[in-house]
């Protein structure tokens, strides 16, 4: 079922502007080309919008911000609004200190946003308006778990409807939801978690998604978030000995690369509650 | 017969200061070092000119350029020309916005420049003085074609003629010319398109190949595009089950790495019009 | 003997602060996460002192610096100081420019540094305050060898006695000495050096072993060289046809992941003088 926001993305190459962390963009790039999607990145205040007007969403990780890539992500998110354009954020490390939390909050103050993806601590602090974060993973304090599976979901589409953003919250468990309904997704595996970047590429990907399935913004988040996941369980069954954390990130991205639209809809784990 | 510039580059461990984009630059860096070059990246203006001073090429990509990294463009550009260094300008983007045009066009003016390469959006950008760009791939209705060939090849000679650099103009088929005559290159996979910074990667090792070749630049910018085409191919080859656009990302570079004299020979696929 | 050093990092998994370069970010992240360590990345001066206060240590490589991410290096430095932790220092390119020598020597001044690692010519050049290095790789001449081994154990053996400061000079020999002994280690493959970033990988994960061992932070940084080396070894040996330094690249992080405590004190090469 999930398959057919697949085909929207392939078959509308949506292109998607990245202003993301230095550290995870090669993947974010690579991972964005594997789904279907073309990447573009900028982050200098001047160029922002003249490049943003020429995609169809806005991915904005705080990653490794800066003075200069913060004015440029409200420069940017003014001018994907005034266009109607799909807008995520992705607030890494919100919660690990003031100025990632600061412009986290401003961010959704300032900016319509579509969607928001993060780990539970980071959207827990966006939620709160303060946190306490253990550098950019979830706090093991606060995984979603099948104890407290429905405080969770309730808390998702709470966030979700007071936001009016499509809520992404990924770990062991994933939740997306929007103000009536939340998918439980429980795809993926536990050693995604020993890469960098992998929240980095689904966010990248949530966005081209959203961007090809304008109707069914949630549906295609949800779908991206399977995706993201059942391609971590195929990638990780083409490991050969020998091989960690550096060849399985390929097999990852290798295995978006191949996925078609029946091998998501059969492999996609999730209820709706 | 371009085997022999690859065992110049080989012999002679060219140096080559990249200011580039943050999204390729490890593959730029290991691609080069493939190649038989040596990197040094550096777009601090306090700290390009010293940089540049000790390489024996510039490589100048516009890929995330911000207002500090166009000033160390126009320092180190500056500094490499007094000293008689090879400089390349990769104007990616260049349509796309108007920072990067006209960073682009002010680059032409005021650096001399050994050897041009982008798609052809962007050498049409900077041939035009501006232009529409789809992200940063060449537009569709731009590409290089059998039908169009003897206007393309036109186009690239008179473009250099102007600019007294070498154009390279990569996609589907390959251009590099200067004022008298034409490579058309033939080599390559469509599959390298899926894969973020193949373009950025030959940039850097045609700066190499330039500085290892000072007599015959254009023939060794000629057998760098060969090269990159060649090593997708020979890549592409040792794909297995599973594998998609970031191991292949890999595999082009273990190509490029394992590239001798006569494989080049005998591989690369070229006419001179 | 060594392999105890890397279950301390294992099972308390130190989060490290990189101030790093753009260049080989990514492969940082993947090392440190491979070694058993946690990363997190910001050069934002703002941001810099909240993010290293959750942090155990604090990784500072000045490879791509700029004035911004230089600041960043004294704000953190300053706050790690204050907090007790660990800070090492990798000077790359110090003696290729005035602004990163100048840089380095400041850094030594003003920070308190439990660990200093580079090349030889680096190093050299920290030692003499002034210097002049091939790029980022060492010079030739620089080289330690069986025929300099004593005079270059007693010069690191004096400027470690000299800064307080674990000093380990990485090459073809490592050498990693306090001012009372130095290990001598003989791991690793010429091949590596065909790969961007090794050194700055060993950086980090230096730093996650001296923060997970304080009270035997030379041996931990030793057992760190070795684990790099023979991790280059181990990789090496998965190798296949067609395979280069990028796929290589991946090898060693899988080889990383891999590691246990017994492979490490079995394979680690090295002597105490």
């Amino acid at each position: 079922m999930l398959g057919k926001y697949l085909n929207e993305v392939r078959s509308k190459t949506p292109l998607v502007h990245n202003i993301t962390n230095y550290v995870t963009v090669n993947d974010v790039a690579n991972a964005l080309l594997a789904c279907g999607g073309s990447p573009i990145m900028s982050d200098e205040p001047d160029d922002v919008a003249d490049i943003t007007s020429i995609c169809g969403g806005l991915n904005i990780n705080i990653g490794t911000l800066n003075k200069r890539s913060i004015e440029a992500m409200f420069v940017a998110g003014k001018k994907a609004n005034e266009l109607g354009h799909t807008v995520l954020l992705d607030p890494v490390g919100a919660g690990a200190s003031a100025l990632r939390t600061n412009t986290a909050l401003e961010l959704m103050q300032k900016v319509r946003l579509d969607v928001i993806r993060g780990n539970v601590s980071e959207i827990k602090t966006l939620a709160l308006g303060s946190g306490t974060t253990k550098g950019v993973d979830a706090d093991a304090a606060d995984t979603v778990t099948e104890e407290n599976l429905d405080l969770m979901v309730d808390f998702a589409k709470a966030f979700a409807k007071k936001t009016g953003a499509v809520i992404a919250i990924t770990g062991a468990i994933d939740l997306v939801a929007d103000g009536e309904k939340c998918f439980v997704i429980r795809n993926g595996r536990p050693e995604m978690s020993r890469i960098t970047g992998t929240g980095c590429q689904l966010s990248s990907i949530a966005t081209a998604y959203a961007v090809a399935n304008p109707e069914n913004k949630t549906e295609a988040v949800a779908a991206s978030v399977c995706l993201m996941g059942l391609a971590g369980e195929i990638g990780y069954s083409y490991m050969q000995k020998g091989e960690g954390n550096s060849t399985y990130r390929n097999r990852i991205i290798d295995a978006i690369y191949n996925m078609d639209a029946e091998t998501l809809s059969e492999g996609a784990k999730y209820e709706v509650r």
